[in-house]
């Protein structure tokens, strides 16, 4: 893990951008004591620099004291795109605006990118782990498919948020069964893109027994701040 | 209002019961400065002085310095039940004992029971913002079916939780549509006495924009401790 650069922000968090062989991320703390670490899964298309993603991370390190970390999956940010990830995104396109079907086009994009990012999470994991100023336990909060794979595969995650506005794969909702770690599951009841029942019955299936559903009203990208505080108050439930 | 008695309790809150004609309640203050107010309404077959609802009240006036008042409602608690009562309750044993539906029960012990409550919350609202100790804005918690009705009639609540487990009549499913304040909807995902599906569809009508579900695993008496501090924030983002 190599930090690139670094940067005091005027709320007194310290933001570092790093590489990790491949993976560019971020890293934003509030302090040197050891901390315990959210990890930031954004949802397709977007990038670790996504403005709200941003604001999120820096409140829960300046409010909350956790360290956050927020990594490029591969195809998106500063990332190069493969051509058959261009593929994909234009086939989507497309289907979209023919107003065809698109959950096949969804299940060939996001398979091979939930395969490709749980182990890049893994290895980020580790570096992210070995600093003084991280401690653990370990959080992760973001984008459902790529959550439910780190969560059944790696012991270290203790409690995660999970974003319902999202595709979600046949493969992770086979495995949601298989989490069994406290989850806060933040669902838009009126996002066009994705279906409710879908999300309610993905809630159902999920294996663990501590889990609630936040549902707020509106679209996609309308989730109202004060759900960045109760993922925060979730996550200091079981992170320490 | 004449208060009956008057107690110091360990959290430093006063427990004060008081009787307004028919109407015995409590009311649980923790400072002399008007405080905001909620108004906590137990569901059916309750009482007011019911361990968990106590524990809320106090929590919510110490932690929080909510001034907060329960009733008991026509019929409940330490209120004389009628012969009609009395009977609703015994058909209801019988039905449920014997797996044969019990809506129509419900609706003929609930709607009279609402078309009573909400006057009587009225008039205790009434005498307790006369009071110099609270000031309002006002919210009120608790049963749904009589909830929905003091949001529609009673333009001085400010907000509202809505616990879903509870029957709600016909009529009140339909007044859902006409709740415009800011909402916070307490689901229990397993509640066996009541159907999930009815009370998502409850969500989706209710008028305002400005409504969130927290659900939970468990069963009717199972919510977890944390939706107390949950709810007491969704208030104090309303009634301050």
């Amino acid at each position: 893990m190599r930090f690139t650069s670094e940067q005091r922000l005027d709320d007194g968090v310290l933001e570092r951008e790093f590489t990790l062989g491949e993976i560019p991320g971020i890293l934003w703390t509030s302090g040197s004591a050891p901390a315990p670490l959210i990890l930031i899964g954004h949802n397709g298309g977007l990038h670790k620099r996504e403005s709200r993603l941003v604001a999120r991370a820096r409140h829960s390190a300046a409010e909350y004291g956790y360290a956050v970390a927020a990594i490029d999956h591969p195809g998106h940010g500063e990332r190069p795109r493969s051509a058959v990830d261009d593929q994909a995104r234009a086939d989507l396109r497309r289907a979209m605006q023919a107003g065809e079907p698109v959950d096949e086009i969804f299940e060939s994009f996001i398979v091979p990118l939930v395969e490709k990012a749980v182990p890049e999470w893994r290895t980020t994991l580790d570096a992210l782990l070995s600093l003084p100023e991280i401690g653990g336990p370990v959080g992760y909060s973001g984008m459902t498919a790529i959550g439910i794979r780190l969560a059944v595969v790696e012991p270290r995650i203790a409690a995660a948020g999970f974003f319902a506005g999202g595709f979600v794969p046949r493969a992770q909702r086979e495995e949601a069964r298989q989490v069994t770690i406290p989850l806060q599951f933040l669902l838009q009841w009126d996002d066009e893109g994705n279906d409710r029942q879908l999300a309610l019955d993905l809630f159902d299936a999920f294996g663990t027994k501590e889990k609630t559903l936040h549902a707020n009203m509106g679209g996609h990208a309308g989730t109202p701040w004060f759900e960045v505080d109760d993922g925060n108050r979730f996550f200091a439930r079981h992170l320490k």
